[in-house]
């Protein structure tokens, strides 16, 4: 914690690569493009996941395991699905190494296999595959399964937890017998990541479709939530795919319906990713670092004893040993940093991991029967009676989880700008921001926007509303509100 | 559930796949040897590994994520570890598909990779080379680090759970100051490892070390819990590794000491795999299907309702409401069966899946005030009055918790024989048994044994007593007191 973060205004970049270093998050692998996801990093992770895996469970969802390994036909079985997936895939070739006199190890050259391997970028194809021998009948149906897993997606230009070539994700495979029903689940979907991002994440986002040129490589439908992050770009932080027909088509799998007849089943997929993790840092960080939202953050009160000698130091132990207990109890993730470094130290450690609440205690509060409770997100400090405490601090925690919302609600509609002519759009884009605006719906004006301004179509919106709305490009009626931004 | 299984006395393997299946346990998928978890075995390792994951919480120990992908020149850098891993791991060696008119999908040529990637078949290397960078100081130590992770090791003669190419499994991977430390730490976890195969599992192990020929490759000593399953074969259930300073010495991992000395670090690793799935399945089945523990199993209680008319359904239902209500309260997993099948064939099917406790509830438990409990371990049946069936079913869950453990403990001991001359040992190993007896500690004996009966020394006993044994084999004075015995 010797030097300052990078400039956050100036140097957005550099600052977030600093954050995920210094809080202790993650760390770049050996192989190019991986990630090592590090206890701090990987518990913040565990605790969306967590939230994530309640959620779904609730609404009838279970979780299984399907295997990593792809075969290579699998992939092209769904035309639009290989061309979205195969510039970028890790394909394993062969099955063993040998010692060589000259190399060392090599790959043992009589190991090739006949078929190659893909490493699963996601796994609608592997999935499909055995729902072909799962399901037979309506009586089989819906099957709502979801799994947390490892994918690969080969990156050449890669960023800690915003795009690595292995990352951590869950993705859902439901299958249906009506396309009324793949669609109900596909928005049930769409509104239980809104949850997850707004009420655990404290990330507000906007819900939408995505454009035809920006969907999911074999969806008919792609819905989004999308967020704005610091530097006023756009991430897109979870899709919930209508998959129609599709794979049921690329894998014939077909049931009985209940009038005796036989059907292609209809799909959905929806994943969210350990992108989330960038999506909170990009969100809530500032100058001292990390700001984590208290229902997903590791530790939500760290304790800094202040003592001076021994004597000072079991005088502090007593005393908040019984509040300690008290808060454990109610369920709060309470660490007590009783390390050898100085209190300033510590106090810079914990703001740049982002810890929602601090509380000090020396001699002094012990004789007054005092904490001092200091809050991440405003810096406000105050002082709380030892037996206030317990009811003070889950209130505290709710204020922070709000106020780290409204705060990053505020920026995103203080950031987003309905325009009238194109030249705004422009300015806006240029200057950071997003734009809500008319489209007329053509591949063309999107392709011509994004060409000129880098900015795409981050999604329509659900409650787009374009009557009496003309295209911010080419002036015709406007078919759809949608956002424009610049994206990660 | 038309037809029974096959027999278990007679054809044990047959037996088993068909309960995996039949259970609804897992399946294989598209790549051979590669395994499906279905949802219901899935919910069953979820539980094993959230009992064992607090249990390592409660040790200190954290969870973070390392690549899936490892450098192949990794691999190399620690000689007996590459040896043990080479022959059987999947290379990556291109990273792109491409449009072909005459294959459809290839391996696009260009993307070839300078060096091959190989799937982590075990996590050592690609995290000691990070410990390189984490660890610098004694301040840093020790690091305790577990993950929960997918790992490939090509395998041409693969069993669902028990050997496939990808299994789910725990590593942990520690580092120490002194040897003293890690030499700790190794058997710290072992005792977790006994713990949870006795205590959760109701597997009953020996605990020993493994002999230098049965190793890890790169360990200094592996430790190992050793199961009896029901066809009286060995099962390896979990390993604790003492590395010593092998893989600090591979990735120059050192450390400065408290009194200003540059040392190498020492390391432990240790594992346990959805092979454990496996033993509770090969421990506790029987004729009618799986049985399972209690404290891992999805489901504790299933109730059967019965009824013949929608009235009588009405009634049932009102009836289980508030006792369905107040056993989830106290955290008993219940699963109400209410589909259109009949009694009969939910009997058979919950059994199958070795739900611990069944509920039987019709139209005259409704009125006389009863419940009917049948317990899957013993078959027993027990009229309990509604008000006490709270009360009654935890103590019953406790008891067939205790009843596995113990049935599986005595067909251990039944079956654990100490015999005298190789003769016996030999009679024993053909009709199915673990011999208890004198080694005198050479490759030489371990081998001879193993080739002309088949038999592996399991482990050195912890708790061995070598004194006044003789080796079963060539009569020498025993060095070590084992268990042989055929293995999975």
């Amino acid at each position: 914690m010797s030097k300052g973060l990078p400039n956050r205004d100036t140097d957005f970049s550099a600052w977030y690569t600093q954050v995920v270093h210094r809080a202790g998050l993650a760390d770049y692998g050996p192989v190019k493009g991986t990630m090592v996801i590090k206890p701090y990093g990987f518990q913040l992770w565990d605790n969306i996941k967590q939230a994530f895996d309640k959620m779904i469970k609730e609404t009838g969802h279970v979780n299984a395991y399907f295997p990593l390994f792809i075969p290579k036909s699998f992939l092209a079985k769904e035309a639009k699905h290989v061309e979205g997936f195969a510039k970028e895939c890790a394909v394993v070739t062969h099955t063993r190494l040998k010692a060589d006199d000259d190399y060392g190890v090599v790959v043992d050259p009589e190991s090739k296999l006949d078929e190659e391997i893909i490493v699963r970028p996601t796994s609608e194809t592997v999935i499909w595959s055995m729902y072909k021998k799962w399901i037979q009948s309506y009586r089989d149906l819906p099957l709502l399964i979801n799994q947390w897993a490892n994918v690969v997606r080969w990156e050449m230009r890669t960023r800690l937890f915003l795009r690595t070539s292995e990352f951590l994700w869950q993705e859902g495979h439901t299958a249906h017998a009506t396309a009324e029903e793949a669609q109900k689940e596909t928005l049930k979907i769409l509104e239980l990541y809104r949850q997850l991002a707004e009420d655990y994440l404290a990330v507000p986002v906007f819900i939408g479709v995505k454009t035809e040129s920006e969907k999911f490589a074999g969806a008919e439908k792609t819905y989004c939530i999308e967020a704005m992050m610091g530097d006023k770009r756009a991430l897109q932080a979870g899709t919930s795919h209508n998959l129609g027909q599709n794979f049921a088509k690329a894998f014939d799998v077909k049931f009985q319906t209940k009038d005796n007849r036989e059907e292609l089943v209809w799909a959905t997929s929806w994943g969210v990713s350990t992108r989330l993790v960038g999506a909170i840092i990009l969100t809530h960080g500032d100058e001292k670092g990390l700001r984590l939202p208290p229902k997903i953050s590791p530790i939500q009160l760290v304790i800094i004893p202040i003592s001076r000698n021994e004597e000072q130091e079991n005088a502090v132990k007593n005393y908040l040993a019984p509040l300690v207990e008290s808060l454990k109890k109610i369920g709060i993730r309470v660490h007590q940093d009783w390390s050898d470094n100085s209190p300033g130290f510590k106090f810079n450690e914990w703001e740049m991991k982002g810890v929602p609440l601090r509380m000090e205690v020396g001699p002094r509060d012990v004789e007054n029967g005092n904490v001092i409770v200091a809050r991440r997100d405003t810096s406000e400090k105050s002082f709380l009676s030892k037996k206030d405490a317990l009811d003070k601090i889950p209130e505290l925690l709710t204020q922070i989880q709000q106020g780290l919302f409204n705060q990053a609600k505020q920026f995103q509609n203080k950031n987003t700008h309905s325009v009238e002519s194109y030249d705004s759009l422009k300015k806006v884009i240029e200057k950071g921001g997003f734009v809500r605006c008319g489209w007329d719906g053509t591949d063309k004006t999107e392709a011509k926007v994004k060409e000129e301004t880098k900015a795409t179509i981050r999604c329509i919106l659900m409650d787009e509303n374009p009557h009496g709305l003309t295209c911010i490009y080419s002036g015709k009626p406007a078919k759809h509100e949608v956002i424009y931004a610049k994206a990660y």
